[in-house]
């Protein structure tokens, strides 16, 4: 484990579930837990969607279904140029270089997945700092079950992590292209779920297959939903909590 | 509605589940209700697998399930052929054919597409009749929410049922070929959950998407699982009995 250290910035509660901000070498992230829980109980990271951040309500909704239904902690990172961090000169260029595509009607797929990889070229060891730093706290600790879900650039960022990570043994991924992190799910071996969007405009469905199929796991479901690449329906996210929940066990059963 | 008569022939109660055998008109059937529950309850019909029969685990145990878990009744029927209903000529005819391929490695797909197609029509007619009769008896009613649910010949069988039936407002289907069933889902327009497995031996990925893909339906969802043909796993019947509490409500919240 590194010495990186977490610092908390801020503390809240509402509603049964209590928010910590926190720094982890210069990393803004958020930690939610239960206001009144178990001494110790497991951890999911979450990663955030392209252009968003680390409390867009995509997020805070999945943790409190996550803190209040099953009694774990969330942890979220601000990733590279997003949230509170600020916008290197590449991301800049790389984000008006999107707009245009998108001003012109052309496909954005291979600027994102240019982006999204050199994004989590960088998020990487910042994960393994946060993590290392998050099992040193008591609630948390060194040996209980660590789970990530991203969807969109959460995977982009979240596959090459989790192929590295022992420690996280369960996931939900979905909607990114396979052309830089097919053969990163080839190492991965543990239980997944993977939502694509039957129609989406972006990822075509060979693509969005092709990644679901690169996963070594064992067990591993494909949720696909007719739609556009926004219309993720909701009921996914309730569905993702009790993969979870699966795995991981309950200890707060009921809420969610 | 026809004329045809529900008949009751036996009646049990286990663990809060009151379980009705019946006839309409000679086809036997068997209804799992609420031993103590509301007035009305949604219906949700189910078709077992080839080879099976109404009583069969899978049956009794989704039928639990819906009755515990949601407060619904369900329906099965014995298939033509099957459970306690005499096989005709042409079902040993079709079963020997079957064997004879599986014993000698050969695709056993055309021929389970021919049979369930014969055995289809026949039942459509008997699972009109029997919802005409269900929906007499007073805590069902005509008014309330139907729902189908069948895998494997369960599919094949239903497609075709619920491509006419406009009193079935959401199904779930899965694990069947493409051939005479794509043309009836295009009909359909209701929310659909549809299992697939992804390794299946005998459904290329190919044919069981094709089906998905024919649903006519906004809201349709897929759930593909790592795993052979008889693999399918569990969760995916409580995954089944969340979608018909998505749609219908749950009368009895809490113990699905």
């Amino acid at each position: 484990m590194s010495s990186t250290i977490l610092r908390f910035t801020a503390e809240s509660t509402t509603n049964g579930v209590r928010e910590r901000d926190f720094t982890v070498g210069g990393v803004p992230g958020v930690l939610w837990s239960p206001a009144v829980g178990p001494e110790r109980a497991p951890l999911v990271l979450m990663g955030h969607g392209g252009g968003n951040h680390k409390k867009h309500p995509a997020m805070t909704g999945r943790a409190r279904r996550l803190v209040l239904g099953c009694g774990y902690h969330v942890a979220v990172l601000d990733a590279p140029g997003h949230g509170d961090r600020p916008r290197s000169e590449h991301d800049e260029a790389e984000i008006a270089v999107m707009q245009e595509a998108m001003a012109a009607g052309k496909p954005v797929g291979p600027i994102v997945v240019r982006y999204n990889d050199h994004l989590a070229e960088l998020s990487l060891p910042e994960w393994q700092s946060t993590l290392d730093a998050l099992q040193r706290l008591p609630e948390i600790g060194a040996d209980g079950p660590v789970g990530y879900w991203g969807i969109n650039m959460g995977t982009a960022i979240g596959i090459p992590f989790v192929a590295v990570e022992p420690r996280i043994t369960a996931a939900v991924f979905g909607q990114h292209w396979p052309d830089t992190l097919a053969d990163k799910a080839r190492r991965i071996t543990i239980p997944v779920e993977y939502d694509l969007q039957w129609d989406d405009e972006h990822i075509s469905r060979e693509a969005g297959l092709a990644l679901f199929d690169a996963f070594a796991s064992k067990e591993k479901t494909l949720h696909a939903n007719a739609g556009r690449h926004k219309e993720l329906p909701r009921f996914e996210a309730d569905s993702a909590v009790r993969f979870f929940a699966r795995h991981f066990g309950r200890a707060n059963a009921g809420a969610a």
